[in-house]
């Protein structure tokens, strides 16, 4: 339904808008946008040994960061620059232990409204079928001088 | 309706056992247990630079851990050394952007079954009455063999 | 903190109103506003064979109607005849089963923006200290030709 | 993952079971399993006055109640006879006013554990595109003289 929009970024102005706007989260590389269409994200976490906890594992409050960021970047590229997003809330399925690699979170908007947009995350390790984790979240949009949640 | 039961552990021995199962998380002095009682917990975050985002404030996955730890201490503090609780589910709703200073989680249990645990926890910069983010949490208790989900 | 403000109704004026703008839920008797004070509020549902279902306990919808309900009248009672707030998200945990006699909800808002209102709702069997059920939800409070998630 | 599994049920025998167990729900015609395959149940819930509220839309306990049928009803036709699952939480996102006319509950699983199983559930007015709720639920598969929460 929202397929023919102009988009606002293309992916290298997606990556780079976030840097700037969110350096320490996003010019580390341990995020990678993989891909961004309408209403839709893919974000990848590099696998890293400073994200794991002992046993090898992600931890919980990395994959939700993972779900978070998804449906962050799902949302920044179809409000674009003008308009800041936040989280107001975000409730997380954990299913299986994710295993000791890349975590890939594909978002998807459900609803993308004027003040609010509500969307889900899967998490998957590369190459699995089972689903890691999944979260749905709703994010609000501020207008100038409104009140809005904080988070994200 | 827990008040006379024998806890499995005193304050200094839940914060010596934490240190020792989860070293990466209780070690370094961001986290420390205030107060753990029947069927409740608080867990103070110290402030830090590093926890924040630009903007200062404590970024939503820094709220996410305080919450899922705040929770896991609360029953750990029930259960005690023999079982390893695991994250099936949490919610979390962000409500107030927190102060730049040190986050207080307090984690009440509502319900400490064989096999699962349900807690809410409220998120508080000190000081301030009105309340940062709250959460409800779902926790499994495997037993041995058992399938658990992953997380926290 | 919305202690000094006048309310928008006395309790008489609240249980009149919502008969009149709700009166399929309202006007039968099935649920009782007990209290109304600031950001708070306390519902019960009468007990009645038909919200029972076999094994004599009250449905999960008739409990999830319950807390959406005491939630609404919490936010009403806040913000007056002038908005219709709409469900945006409930999380509901089902903690234990009823009893088989009247069910109280005590709701408790923890936010009250200009947009969104987000509360949480304990249900209790009368007399009995273990909660039930426990929800959190948020509100949407659309402004004039705004878009509003449907619900409530 | 399950598709190779013998069902425990013909699509028949899983109607007449429900209408065997919870006769009050499903011996009306309210709703109707229009598919039930591998960790997946299409469930429908008939236009019928008197599940709307005045608007003419489906009220928000409404939809919560095809979510946990429809999930029921993919968990039910996974577990088979011999165990009774319970719902333990459901987080549920409201994103349009429905239709005034059927809705349609698509569930489906994402995990299927000895003891907890968790699912997705999308709901739509016949033939839109557009998703009215989503929801995402966790249910406890009790054991014989297991602690369940209660529900469902």
């Amino acid at each position: 339904m929202t397929s023919h929009k102009p988009r606002p970024f293309t992916l290298e102005e997606l990556r780079a808008y976030l840097i700037e706007i969110f350096p320490q989260t996003w010019s580390q590389g341990d995020y990678c946008i993989e891909e961004a269409g309408p209403m839709s994200a893919i974000v990848r976490l590099r696998h890293h040994p400073g994200h794991l906890r002992p046993g090898g594992t992600i931890s919980g409050p990395g994959m939700f960061a993972l779900c978070d960021l998804a449906l962050y970047v799902a949302i920044l590229n179809e409000i674009g620059r003008v308009k800041l997003a936040v989280t107001t809330n975000v409730s997380i399925n954990f299913l299986r232990k994710p295993e000791p690699k890349d975590l890939i979170g594909k978002a998807r908007l459900m609803k993308l409204g004027k003040r609010l947009a509500v969307g889900e995350v899967a998490l998957y390790s590369p190459g699995l079928l089972d689903m890691v984790a999944h979260a749905t979240g709703t994010y609000s949009i501020p207008i100038r001088g409104d009140d809005g949640a904080s988070g994200g």
